[in-house]
């Protein structure tokens, strides 16, 4: 038998508890080209938010009564698959099941020898790859440029403020602790911090912390520090959209300042990014990835979760920002 | 003696009458190297607005109590400059004087023979500029895509819309009369026209008139326009803010819809866009849209209102939508 995690109901503003439903299934027999799994690690990420809304975006939703699925490493416990040895890990979007059978496409032999298992759902997985094509495609950095990373303590923030760092940027996190905002300077070589749950005027604070004003917005959370943003940006400043955590819940559109005015004042851009756009980059990029992390330039920073059982609450802990960098839950 | 129109106050909100005021000057000697001029035709373009707030922006801010400039024809009619002859037509910014001297610096001599004057305020000048650059560099048109354009039969909205039929796309322009929808589809060869004063769901109109969705759409006016055609975007739709006219007047920053929610989903660009960052591509441009004049596959409307002291009112009238095509001012 295994557990499996369903998604019961659609969330209705912050997911809760109740929206998930565990169930205990059979799993079948391998027949030929087939796999047994075993799930190790498995990713949360904010963005499985939008999956759960019924709503057209960049992949289809969720459908209610089945599995969950995310990013996910796991072991494969028998083969009935000649080009998949048993002992083997795989990484690729996975059900949120214990164990499962697959035949094997889709999915990518990770080396547990090269880097720790979870590191595939972080630095050299989807987070890493987003932080990295995101600041490099979308925000082309300059060095001496002044980037801003709002939810800079987060899985992909944290990634993208060092890889400013690594390129010659100043560069600025916005995280919501204390805490947070030393680990940025402290630890990941972030320039300032800014903690946006104790500062009364974030407009401020930017042109503090950014005296050259900001060339690259990296921008995870969307809302009142975005906005903030706009009042300080340089001329052909680069804004890359690559979430809106703070918004993700709301049951109304949310509301904020018009952007227009701000970026034909300063011939600016505001792109939405999606790393599945740029699959084409991704062996460039984690080329480029494991080399800083094999040369120390580069670390990265993970909240583990123990028990599969843990897979929901670490999912609605990210929404509280409990995290801080890439948030996994260690399954076996 | 030349009358001159200064800012005599910065507008709050829809600029008045009151916040220009007439003085009559006396113009000064020609010296060596001094031309004089007599103003020909004036440009009233929405973003004078803009430069009436004391903001920084892509131009500075006009001075109180001094005269307000914008582009311009004037007739040479005294020359002490070996470079320029007596009855040479210049084009450039030029304060809004009767008659004024000058070193003939930044201004350009047109032909009268090869296009009227007024074309080189409109389609052969900035507006021109504006529409062919703004589409090409940011909204990098392809054959068979759909684009809007707000603001649709101003001045660059209706030049916008008739490359956007050169180019083969499918194009539907917003206005705000029944006359300008008809002139759109009637005389400049749009697919479809939205009137959006007598529209009550924009959002609608826009999925009915665009059955394949938005690739480009062309941003005059920002507010409620802009918002609708948010929800109308496809996956890699390009945004190209070039005006904002629906809030220029606001004393408050307007709000609207988050944009980041759709750029992410769709992989979405907006961009702020100045024609004088692309002064390399002028010649390009100009070129392009001669051509396309001469072959008769352009046409240009211009509203054009008589006297030097009809200025100010011409630039209030832009705001209350009654021109169509390019507003100029014909002085002698």
């Amino acid at each position: 038998m295994s557990k499996t995690i369903l998604l019961a109901k659609r969330p209705a503003g912050l997911p809760k508890l109740s929206d998930f439903e565990f169930v205990n299934e059979v799993v079948p027999e391998l027949v030929e080209g087939e796999i047994l799994l075993q799930t190790k690690y498995v990713s949360v990420d904010p963005y499985l938010r939008g999956r759960m809304n019924d709503v057209k975006s960049y992949i289809p939703p969720f459908e209610l009564g089945k599995p969950i699925s995310s990013g996910a490493i796991a072991q494969v416990i028998a083969s009935k698959n000649e080009a998949i040895k048993e002992g083997d890990f795989l990484s690729g979007i996975l059900p949120w099941k214990e164990k499962l059978v697959s035949n094997g496409e889709g999915l990518l032999k990770v080396d547990e020898a090269k880097a720790p298992l979870s590191a595939y759902l972080g630095i050299l997985g989807m987070t890493g790859l987003t932080a990295y094509l995101g600041l490099t495609t979308i925000g082309k950095p300059k060095k001496g440029e002044t980037l801003v990373v709002s939810g800079a303590a987060g899985a992909v923030g944290s990634v993208v403020g060092q890889i400013g760092k690594i390129l010659g940027m100043r560069v600025v996190g916005v995280a919501g602790t204390d805490e947070k905002v030393s680990l940025l300077k402290n630890e990941l070589g972030f320039d300032e911090g800014i903690n946006y749950k104790t500062t009364e005027n974030m407009t401020e604070a930017l042109k503090r912390t950014c005296p050259d004003g900001i060339d690259v917005y990296f921008d995870n959370v969307g809302g009142s520090i975005s906005e903030a943003v706009l009042f300080c940006i340089n001329k052909f400043a680069r804004i890359v959209c690559c979430g809106a955590i703070s918004v993700y819940n709301n049951t109304e559109l949310p509301k904020s300042i018009s952007v227009q005015t701000f970026l034909v004042r300063n011939s600016a851009l505001m792109q939405g990014f999606i790393v599945f756009d740029y699959a084409d980059k991704y062996p460039e990029a984690i080329q480029q990835l494991s080399q800083w992390l094999a040369e120390g330039k580069l670390t990265y920073t993970e909240t583990v979760r123990e028990g599969f059982e843990k897979i929901p609450q670490a999912f609605l802990d990210l929404f509280d920002g409990k995290n801080k960098g890439k948030m996994v839950v260690k399954i076996y």
